[in-house]
């Protein structure tokens, strides 16, 4: 069978456009993965058309789709078996407009992420997603999986700042739409449905993408904050007190905050180590001498108000990146093996409490572990790590997955805030999706993808 | 049958709870009709149980139903014939929670836009959804029209206030999907699907929406304008200079600012009328002091860049209320008779030869009429409203709508920005959307309404 679907994917893409079975288990499953791809075929179209063309012979013979992007996913979300056609967009990287006056960039979906913020920013203007796997993860992955990253606070996530998608559907059919403005209410709004979906309902082959004018100016703290009421309440009063110009709200526990300021981490601590909490605070503006006195007037209100005990305020370019350094250093987490490292969403008001049950109960239950929490305290974004040894990583990960998502449900928690599904948090959706959400989200399934070919099995 | 629906209403929501059609014919049909309702009956539900019996009802035997909330949409979305079982959610006014810290407000869909509006003011918080018809139009309606407004350059449209949404199907499945965190990717976005769907795939029942801090500071200015090329730079310029606090940009062209400014108008005018553009700008900060110098200092290198031709800036919250008194002034249009009233949207580089295209065009073919255009700049939305003679006003509608509508598809632009399609504009949706994007808004219907009974006839 592969070798009959090698032929017909040459036919329609070129031969050097395809890669046989051998040649796929060359490249790796992707970032942080050990195993390598497997597919009856690799084929990297370089239009919406050949695309199409692949999906009508593929659909004609019931053969199964699985899009890749970057491969910076972490849910194993784009897996294949070996007998699914991988369809990568790989070839698929032209910016085809930038608008400065509409402040829209056209691209297609393989284009790099961190390509398009380069080149926006030629025209003084931004692309404001921004994730670590930035020069890997493709803004066709972005919107599939609706990425966050970590300025969602200031501008929402890749949803957010989706103007139109083009879209194939599972039989082959071209769905442009392709809308440029920001309102348009001309209908159901598609692009919603394929953002997010996982490449379940579509494949996105190319974008318009919101621009936003390039900000001038930024100012930063690090803080240090004794109390985690004092935190939702500092969120507030930067919120307030910075009007509208919050662009990161990042929070550290403790142990996080340890782990990437001591050595082997090269991060050294701005504030002293024996709060409970950290927050990193970012402020993007348009007048450094205006918005500086703002920031440091904020921050100082803060201080006298008690909301937070100490405070580095950042002096330079410099500062700003070594701040950054110590929340991006996510890494720090390998050391001592692999951990398992997740991605929930709750509301503010039940934090404090989750944070010190997950503690208890790894505690009473696994004798030997660290646990690290981190994450965007303003989206109530949590990225929870978890790390065993590693010679019982594979016996207790069903355990610790049951205490970290355990008592999701009955906070109205997410398991999943940005990460997405994938075949990984399957077990877990029942948590945070009631069985008439998850019937709604097959009748869509049906509805648009009835023989159930494109990214089969994931999600649901 | 009349009868024995409305038997069946009243056993499920109480006699008190269900007009029969004489009484349904004594109710406007809606803001600027002059028809009153008809429907075989009226039925007011105080409860998502009430709702879903309603359609479990009504399913069974293939009544159609359409939902009502304020009345206050332009585009006929809301008409129900004499058969169709009107279902208003006039009695579900709960404000249920308002969680200052989580900044969400939980609503029942017949809550009031500005009943919202005031009470979270008394947090400290705002949902800066706002439009002129704020006192009438409800949640319900402002979330199935995907409601736009003033501020969306800053805050989005309806459909970004919105975090999670109960919703009634048409065979009365209760589908709740009351989410409260901004960021949860655990599978489709339902809500997405249901808003802006203006009431064709569910019932919205309930919402949770997302509040902002109460922007502690407001600085305006009204300023004419010497060329729409200034005009589309200043808005860059404004955008860029105030680092993300600019929140209206609202444009209008020189005939309608000489209407609102003239008596019967009550308005005076701010700046000379010999301008082709006015524009007034809003910016909402934290600190009223330091966000006044960054305005006024913006204002003042826009006028040494020669975008701006002269300009007043407000020196109290009076001369605030002055200028979107003008703007808010629409009613003046209604002067001379009933004119005909548009809602699209372009790029905004297709604009300026847009409007002069539409100006020779009517002057062309309708000897006596006026035409005014204002809106939205920065989101590309423009209000076209064209006069004709009363006597006329019937006959030369559909060549004033073939006018209006006939260079929007060229140029990629809307036929609705923000008031949906309803009745109105069904004729003109195919400028708009190809055939393969309402192919698949015809499979989504069918999926989620397959025996057509929601809203039937409206958008397609």
């Amino acid at each position: 069978m592969s070798t009959e679907i090698v032929a017909a994917m040459r036919a329609i893409v070129g031969d050097s456009g395809v890669l046989e079975p051998a040649e796929i288990s060359k490249r790796s499953a992707g970032m942080w993965r050990f195993d390598t791809l497997r597919g009856a075929a690799l084929v990297r179209p370089s239009s919406t058309a050949q695309v199409a063309e692949v999906m009508r012979w593929c659909h004609a013979r019931g053969i199964s789709v699985v899009t890749h992007g970057g491969l910076t996913g972490l849910v194993h979300g784009a897996d294949a078996q070996p007998d699914d056609v991988i369809l990568s967009l790989e070839r698929m990287r032209a910016i085809e407009a930038i608008d400065p006056l509409q402040r829209t960039a056209t691209v297609q979906a393989g284009v790099v992420l961190q390509t398009l913020q380069e080149e926006v920013d030629k025209h003084d203007l931004a692309f404001p997603l921004d994730l670590g796997a930035r020069g890997t993860a493709t803004l066709g992955g972005n919107a599939a999986t609706n990425a966050g990253g970590n300025r969602v606070i200031r501008y929402g996530m890749t949803r957010d700042m989706v103007l139109g998608v083009e879209v194939v559907l599972a039989d082959g059919t071209i769905v442009s739409s392709l809308n440029q403005l920001i309102k348009n209410n001309t209908g159901y709004d598609l692009k919603h449905l394929f953002i997010g979906s996982e490449g379940t309902l579509g494949i996105i082959t190319r974008l318009v993408l919101r621009l936003r004018e390039k900000p001038r100016a930024t100012n930063m703290a690090f803080a240090g904050v004794d109390s985690f009421d004092a935190l939702a309440q500092l969120l507030k009063h930067m919120d307030r007190s910075l009007g509208g110009t919050l662009s990161a709200f990042e929070v550290m526990w403790r142990s996080f905050y340890q782990l990437v300021t001591t050595p082997p981490a090269k991060g050294r601590p701005p504030v002293t180590s024996d709060h409970p909490y950290y927050v990193l605070i970012e402020s993007q503006g348009a007048d450094q001498d205006l918005d500086s006195q703002r920031f440091n007037a904020a921050m100082e209100s803060a201080l006298e108000a008690g909301l937070i005990a100490d405070a580095a305020i950042a002096q330079s370019a410099d500062d700003c990146h070594a701040f950054w350094a110590l929340r991006d250093d996510v890494g720090q987490v390998m050391q001592g093996g692999m951990p398992v490292v997740f991605d929930i969403s709750l509301p503010i008001a039940a934090m404090e409490r989750y944070a010190n049950t997950l503690r208890e109960t790894l505690a009473a239950e696994i004798s030997e572990h660290k646990l690290w929490i981190f994450g965007h305290l303003g989206d109530g974004n949590l990225h929870v790590v978890v790390q065993v040894k590693p010679m019982e990583y594979l016996a207790l990960r069903p355990k610790v997955e049951a205490l970290v998502y355990g008592p999701l449900a009955e906070c109205n928690g997410s398991v999943s805030a940005e990460h997405g599904i994938g075949l990984e948090k399957k077990p877990y959706l029942h948590l945070s999706r009631s069985s008439a959400e998850l019937a709604v989200m097959k009748t869509l399934k049906t509805a648009l993808d009835p023989k159930g070919l494109l990214n089969p099995g994931k999600i649901f």
